[in-house]
């Protein structure tokens, strides 16, 4: 490090308002107030970088910061010129969810796409979600998106906060890659009808077996809560319904793992449509 | 209640004797040496009964304990002769996850299957798990082992524990109707070779794509560590390797998510078969 960072003091006061900024951005109050979110690990900083996510400035634990990537990543980041704030170890560990801190976390702006500009491609499938309770369901389900090409997020209605601490853990730095959208579930029914997208619901009692239901699309796939599945106003949206078999006496599946069937069915038929349309054009 | 079983003291003393082998089973050690586990909630309780679950007593927190249909199962398990523990609040809460207790809970003696024991019926899937690090996709896992009718799940060397508290209260009462097994990596490659099953290995460097694979049966399906997949030697058994694709810049999908779609791809395959043998017999 450079005589020059190294001379700045370690902030140990819990109510350095700085300090206290940073904490703010841990209630969903403080993130919407702001526009801002707060990641924590090098892995996640790193990906953020990678993707350009618009970073507003760094903090360190200096203490914890021994990993050689982290180090050199936050080195580069002060350089560019990303405020930094060095953080005694006990004030870091209130940021963090991890067992081992590493030392390394970052303040982002949160980016949000409007509604009205999304103009759906013809094969595209974009993902809704209701309201889902665990923001660690929320996070996998947002990871498996990410793998399965799914253009963006919906978020309709308050229900579901992607910026949540334990989301953003669980989407494993997802988040960063996709498109964000937040509306009330009556904009969504509006665009959704004038746009020409075909709207799946996911549901215990959907009409449809999910493996027998081919996908029209551009469409988009809701997911509702754990426990109480799509509201009746979204679930009227629906222009399909599908379900997924299952055996046993439990009622239930995980809500990642049964959006995770869901997406990987529907990106096998993606899949399969464009292995096709390959063959018939002799490439 | 009774008036007798209202005048049992609670026990408040974290000391007593009694409060401390309940506590002991909260620890991998204390479960191995005594041969049981423990479960909290009134409706993994009910499950338990349900599936009947080997219970040897149960614990309530009176104060807690407001629900009707809790307050009439635990009476009907006490009249049944099952001893009971009554526990203050304090003492009830360290053995609970929730954030809101039930205030009722059971000790279960753990049921394992031998491995020599397994015959594979022709057309069954048995799940193979080495060394998952995470107890809650360990138990969100065997959810969905139980939704798509796998046989029973096989736990190679001592990587993953069924019966710790987190994997339990994922895995949502599943763990009481499936046949557990505990064996070796070298015992489970020996019993394979001798039974005839197929061995496939889940690993983001699988040689088939899922979906191009049709799994000849009996099977085991084999899923890895999340960070280190399967070790050498259990690698080496596989008759076949599978993966799953992904796109975007993540390297991997929640691993209870990943068990969740190959579990519903040979669960398809396995309806599918049933479906054509149905059709060809005329059924």
């Amino acid at each position: 490090m450079h005589e020059n960072e190294q001379s700045q003091p370690l902030i140990h006061d819990l109510n350095d308002p700085r300090f206290r900024q940073l904490r703010s951005l841990q209630s969903s109050q403080g993130r919407s107030r702001s526009g801002l979110y707060l990641i924590e690990g090098i892995r996640h900083v790193a990906r953020a970088v990678e993707e350009r996510a618009p970073l507003q400035s760094i903090f360190v634990a200096p203490n914890a910061l021994s990993n050689p990537f982290g180090q050199k990543l936050a080195r580069r980041l002060r350089q560019a010129g990303t405020p930094c704030l060095r953080l005694g170890p006990t004030l870091y560990r209130d940021l963090t969810l991890a067992a081992e801190p590493q030392g390394l976390g970052a303040v982002i702006r949160q980016k949000w796409t409007q509604l009205h500009s999304v103009r759906p491609h013809p094969s595209c499938l974009w993902l809704g979600v209701e309201s889902i309770d665990s923001p660690g369901n929320l996070g996998t389900i947002m990871r498996t998106a990410e793998a399965t090409g799914v253009s963006g997020t919906m978020f309709l209605g308050d229900g579901a906060d992607p910026h949540e601490p334990v989301a953003i853990r669980a989407s494993m730095g997802s988040l960063f890659s996709q498109k964000l959208v937040r509306c009330s579930a009556s904009e969504f029914t509006q665009w959704a009808r004038a746009s020409g997208v075909s709207v799946v619901g996911s549901s215990p009692n959907g009409l449809l077996d999910y493996r027998k239901f081919h996908c029209r699309r551009p469409a988009v796939l809701l997911i509702g809560s754990e426990k109480r599945g799509l509201s009746d106003q979204l679930a009227e949206a629906c222009d399909f319904t599908i379900r997924i078999p299952m055996l046993g006496r439990g009622d239930s599946i995980n809500a990642a793992v049964a959006a995770g069937v869901l997406l990987y069915e529907l990106f096998d038929q993606r899949r399969a449509a464009s292995a096709s349309l390959e063959h018939e054009s002799g490439l």
